[in-house]
């Protein structure tokens, strides 16, 4: 049986940042807050709990030093923070907090403000916040049709599929007159899905590994599921089943943005082991 | 035999504006310049230099009161006319007058610029030079992949497809970074083509009337050919022979817009003579 990882699997940069700060100030601070799952992995956010990482979903419950993490937080959370006068500590992905400053540039520049993405994500209520909650949220073609303006700004949510956002855009371009676009969508999320596909393309079976709470990873998992002969989504190498393999001669290994390389690493020992 | 005429057949607004501006100056002056045909329609033209209106296509040959007709004209060209200090009577398409600022307003905000629409096209060379020559022009997706560059600002010539248009800026907006795009087609285009599909769907026979000259007559025609049982496309009704009608139940009549509604209406008579 030959097994294969794809390429770009796992940890994106804003990820491999956050994780890296959170380390840092792990070594400064015995407790630290984390507004929300530093990433989408129980995994990882059990292991950093351990560590003094504590997950609040309530900001008036923070009293000491907080870690935003990667997705970014709306802008009046920095401003009830900094009124509780506790140290906060910024690890909101660079190329998110490029698309906060273009939510709030669109605003400023009088454009009723559209965010292509998952209005349930908490980088979408993010950039919400940085439109002083005056976008709407769109995430297909028939609710593109629905947005009646002259001047429409559009922002992405990073992780966001880049095929479905040009179908957005071209049905928001036939009909509205001045359209100002910033494609946010990071590449990373891009060449995940194509090297999970090519590599689903020459498999008899994937596996994808990823939090079930993680929007990116379930996409991945769809990809490889229409693509290769059978997929399977996984949090721990406890789920794996050996009869998977059964008559398999071909297993591929894709991870989402927020698995860690050493999780990957020990799934495809694993599964090595197996046979 | 039912005879049909298309709704939003012939002159859109701004070809009625030139010529009644063009029929003002006419009334005031005994010779009028036209640089370049006032529309692309050779009897309509004909019909004018009978009234004085002389067409020149070198500049250089302009001596006295000119015309700028609905396709507008470059920013030198003003300058030119301005320096040999004739009366410049401007018919320049409302609409198609904005779009050149937008093509201005775009280099001035340092976008590189794209305009959509077909490069041969007066309208097409008067944006560029509102660009100061600086944009590309293209006209597919093929030619969209194309463009590199992270900040892109697009306008149109005002009587492109708006599907097609739609198909470029999807290519466009996945791999440009911020992309500013003006709609500026106008949708009397639109319409007349919708509602010449519409009458096409239910007529054995369409007569498309227009200028050969007439790039949107020809869009009209091919539309047309597409959808109805046969169609032809004249100028006038010298070109109509009587055998097309041999069986033909329900005619669609159909006119692109520098087409003067008396020569519609002179072709539906000729049409409703035959039988």
């Amino acid at each position: 049986m030959i097994i294969e990882i794809a390429e770009n699997a796992g940890f994106c940069y804003g990820v491999m940042r956050a994780i890296d700060i959170a380390n840092r100030a792990l070594d400064k601070h015995n407790k630290l807050y984390s507004f929300g799952p530093i990433i989408h992995n129980p995994q990882v956010v059990d292991e950093y709990e351990k560590k003094g990482l504590k997950v609040v979903e309530d900001i008036d419950k923070v009293n000491g030093p907080v870690l935003i993490r990667s997705h970014g937080v709306a802008p009046e959370i920095y401003e009830k923070l900094e009124k509780k006068g506790v140290e906060i500590i910024d690890a909101t992905c660079p190329f998110v907090k490029e698309a906060q400053r273009y939510a709030k540039q669109l605003v400023d520049e009088g454009y009723r403000v559209v965010i292509f993405g998952d209005k349930d994500h908490p980088e979408v209520k993010a950039h919400l916040g940085y439109t002083k909650y005056t976008a709407s949220v769109i995430n297909s073609e028939n609710e593109a049709v629905k947005i009646k303006a002259t001047r429409v700004g559009v922002v992405c949510q990073t992780t966001q599929s880049v095929e479905r956002f040009g179908r957005v855009i071209e049905v928001l371009s036939k009909k509205i007159r001045e359209l100002k676009v910033f494609n946010t969508i990071c590449d990373a999320t891009d060449k995940r899905q194509k090297a999970a596909r090519e590599l689903a393309e020459r498999s008899d079976l994937m596996i994808v590994i990823g939090g079930k709470n993680s929007a990116n990873t379930r996409k991945l998992y769809e990809i490889c599921k229409e693509t290769a002969k059978s997929a399977y989504y996984i949090e721990t190498e406890k789920e794996i089943d050996s009869k998977w393999f059964n008559g398999v001669e071909k297993v591929g290994i894709t991870a989402g943005a927020s698995t860690p390389s050493y999780l990957i690493r020990r799934i495809y020992e694993f599964v090595k082991a197996l046979k």
